[in-house]
């Protein structure tokens, strides 16, 4: 891998970060058209997955990306979709090179949009940042494979891992850039998902506020097995104008399952694992309903289970400097550790200063 | 303040801080010999407290000295200890100009230092740095005025603040890296501070190791009631080796008062509060012993009393990439806190990479 190549790269991928969480169900890709070392046209991909980032950098590149070289995140699209195919318009523009981290795990694109470049007598070279393009667009590319969508877990405690003392009184523990950056952090997820006890207990709104205009307001979504949750919220009465999707078991009170529906929340029935839902059916679930990229924001029970099933890719933590004590309310719920060797561990990813919060960043290992 | 005060200040207050910890009773000062914008000579507090800083930097500086700004973390001393006044000393090398932060609470020198200096026709500028010299030398400066010394709290934790699985489980929650700074940083202090729950259950060393020739082991404390403690432990076995203090009752077991005072240990009689040591009456006596700067390493239930009596100056917290759940052993014991309006607020100082564990740094605010 050439040090041109990487840079080149890191820049596409930057750019496809920035549709995160308005493609779906299609990936967040990036493109870049590079002519004698120098950028002639970038794109990414639009809102709702519309139009792909390969056709708006070549329109920016014009002329000069005949015989130029392109970084796109993702291997190109070779079918017709809603979209003419992407290896198509490569062709036509008449580019010299295509590099890409990863082929696409979508069945009628895998392997197949590279093949078609090759044919044209395009140079394809694969596997530059794949690593990093994992992490992007790993929800993706799992979910395209009938697997499961990428779960970020945010957690928001004390310095002793506390999110309340034991009265309950929680107001205010991270700052004012903290609360920032998860707004951030949630424009750029599919979906906002809770438990059931955050929900009742919070009253949460769950939206994106705060970012400027957000092209697309993230699913909200809560879990509950019986639907159990307040008619009265905040949730409910704005079930018309961001999507509320409800997770539940296969027995739901009929009633309360009509009055969702009425409020014009989605129900999402889901298999049990003993008295809970199963989160990895849950995520598997929401998956197919292409969701790709999940930000869970607690609380603790929802927290340990997703844990304790090893479903967390990402881990986002922000630590306020007080210190609460062991009465206080743990941030994370029972998950029957007996020896430090079962915990899974995390790779610090990222370490940052938020006003007087600390923000650290993990990734599952 | 000029920029160039501040500069040559910082540098000074970093030369002190290579003397924390080996000073005490005694301050650790930095000094720096200005001439022509040009640092000439350089010193900080030997071991133990002598030599002074200030001889050091003048002998360094020589003829330079004449003339020239002296930037001094502290006061100058002015009158006859182990060592001649650093005043004379000053004059006598023919300074045109002092720097200095504070002024000495100890009542031999406090502003004597300076108006000796301004007597003899040397310009003083004071208060430069001065926040960030309390910060180092607030122990000595507390502790001279009958205060209390500096208070570092360590805690090593899982994300969710825990340091063992319920069944006790606690090896290698942090890395090497983190260990290695732990070591760091008892070296910077005077003395290391543990529970007796943890010199039971841990049978620690407490010593500083892995640092290359340390000039001056810590003195190890061990806070216990009835010094109910193994007399079998590696403290015990070492306490001819490196100073062992424990802190106890008014009304210790009188055969165990014997052994260990057979075994070379130090014991310092503290009042109680409730059925604990009062921790300010602990480091109050333990002040009057001279030490400045204490480190304490926990366990959960000493750290809980420090922090509920307001006695933690600064808060140090490695926290390691797993999480254990909420049945495992907090890092921080009860603190019968109601509301979070009453929790003591830490301001962030420092957040640090090391390996893959995160290091935040904060201070009581
Ligand atoms: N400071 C923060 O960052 C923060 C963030 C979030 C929450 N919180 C606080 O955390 C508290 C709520 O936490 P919590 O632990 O009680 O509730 P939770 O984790 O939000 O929700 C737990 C509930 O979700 C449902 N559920 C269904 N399947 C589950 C599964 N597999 N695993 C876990 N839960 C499942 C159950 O309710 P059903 O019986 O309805 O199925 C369960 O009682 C609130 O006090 C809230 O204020 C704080
Ligand atoms: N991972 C880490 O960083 C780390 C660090 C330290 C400890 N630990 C673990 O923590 C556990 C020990 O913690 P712990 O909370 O049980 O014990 P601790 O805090 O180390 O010691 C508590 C004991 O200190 C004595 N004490 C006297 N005055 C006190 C006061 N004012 N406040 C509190 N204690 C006072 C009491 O014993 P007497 O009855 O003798 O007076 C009390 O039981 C061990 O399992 C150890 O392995 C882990």
């Amino acid at each position: 891998m050439s040090r041109d190549d990487a840079r080149f790269m890191a820049l596409a991928l930057s750019l496809g970060r920035r549709g995160q969480g308005r493609c779906w169900p299609n990936p967040a890709v990036g493109c870049v058209v590079v002519r004698e070392g120098r950028v002639v046209g970038r794109g990414w991909t639009g809102v709702g997955g519309r139009p792909h980032a390969e056709p708006q950098a070549l329109a920016r590149a014009g002329d000069a990306a005949r015989g130029a070289t392109v970084y796109v995140s993702l291997e190109p699209c070779a079918h017709h979709g809603r979209t003419p195919p992407c290896t198509e318009a490569l062709i036509a523009a008449g580019v010299a090179r295509v590099v890409a981290p990863v082929s696409d795990s979508d069945p009628r694109v895998s392997g197949k949009g590279f093949a078609r470049l090759r044919s044209a007598g395009i140079e394809v070279t694969t596997g530059v940042l794949a690593e990093e393009a994992m992490r992007d667009l790993g929800g993706f590319l799992r979910r395209a494979g009938g697997g499961r969508p990428h779960l970020t877990l945010k957690l928001a405690t004390s310095l002793d891992g506390r999110i309340a003392t034991a009265s309950g009184h929680s107001q205010w523990i991270t700052g004012r850039q903290a609360r920032h950056a998860v707004h951030a952090m949630r424009a750029r997820h599919d979906a906002v998902m809770v438990g059931a006890g955050t929900a009742r207990a919070d009253d949460p709104m769950l939206t994106v506020r705060g970012q400027g205009d957000v092209a697309r307001q993230p699913v909200r979504i809560v879990v509950s097995r019986r639907l159990d949750l307040p008619l009265m919220s905040q949730l409910a009465q704005t079930a018309r104008e961001v999507p509320l999707w409800l997770c539940h078991g296969p027995d739901p009170d009929a009633a309360l399952a009509d009055a969702w529906d009425g409020i014009g929340a989605e129900r999402i029935a889901c298999d049990l694992t003993g008295r809970q839902l199963d989160m990895e059916a849950v995520l598997l679930a929401l998956g197919q309903k292409g969701l790709t990229r999940i930000f869970c924001e607690g609380g603790g029970s929802l927290a340990a289970s997703l844990l304790g099933a090893g479903l967390v890719d990402e881990l986002v933590l922000f630590s306020a400097g007080l210190m609460i004590g062991a009465e206080g309310l743990p941030a994370l719920g029972a998950m029957g550790l007996d020896r430090l060797d079962g915990a899974e561990r995390f790779r610090l990813q990222e370490l940052r200063v938020l006003g007087n919060d600390a923000m650290s960043r993990w990734i599952a290992s």
